[in-house]
């Protein structure tokens, strides 16, 4: 797949990514290491909270929209986290869920403190098989220019 | 350890998780599944970057302070995520850093679309051993109040 550079990209691009299915195991597996709350953790305690079944992590959805994104931008040499705002769950994940992600491309600009780079921001909205949205959020990242691959 | 509900806490209450050493496999291993850029899975490949060195994902940061403030605040059923505000990772995390989270509830309301819980809006600072900060976010999370568990 064709690496893709600051160049590239203009404000209002969109992107789909492909599904990634979640299994209870995955769920399980990610919250015994990084989430360890009764609704991520066992089916039958889930049950019996508000949700009524188990629910991943919002972390966990967050880290497999890193990763859908990661491969469908597929950035030359990576991009690089800055930070991110707004990231909401308005819709709890559950195993079996197939998510998806879109991303559009908000604004571009020039780094200034490293001209090798320019700064992405863009925003990721997650869903799921339903097209229910599971998660939001706006990201800028460091992303290499095309330009300065080449006189460096 | 004691559980702790809505009530438990105040404004400005302060807490301080312990330490959890990241390792070079961690950080590799998390990479591989959720983060799959060159400076987070091969050190080799990583000298060749702007980090000079292998780097976590932030996403990685932000999964291990979640599990440091479960741990540390321990509450009643837990505290579902209701989002998260102004994530940044000023500073990255290496093979070997021993990380700590400190937490500052910074605001408390009941919750009007479930009287059973209360939101507590909370300041998440992680730390490496050199108190460097690498992460900080700010969130709110639904807690579980005292009172309405005897009542229900």
């Amino acid at each position: 797949m064709k690496e893709r550079y600051f160049e590239d990209l203009k404000a209002g691009d969109r992107f789909k990514s492909d599904a990634y299915k979640v299994s209870e195991e995955q769920i399980v597996s990610f919250a015994r290491e990084f989430d360890p709350q009764p609704f991520h953790l066992d089916q039958t305690v889930a049950r019996q909270t508000m949700f009524k079944d188990l629910i991943a992590s919002g972390w966990h959805t967050a880290a497999i929209t890193m990763r859908l994104f990661v491969q469908t931008l597929n950035f030359a040499e990576g991009a690089i986290g800055l930070g991110v705002d707004e990231l909401r769950w308005p819709n709890a994940v559950k195993p079996g869920d197939e998510l998806q992600v879109e991303t559009e491309i908000v604004d571009l600009r020039e780094s200034r403190s490293k001209p090798s780079h320019g700064i992405v921001r863009l925003r990721n909205v997650t869903m799921n098989q339903r097209c229910e949205v599971v998660q939001t959020m706006t990201a800028s990242a460091l992303v290499l220019r095309r330009s300065k691959t080449i006189t460096r």
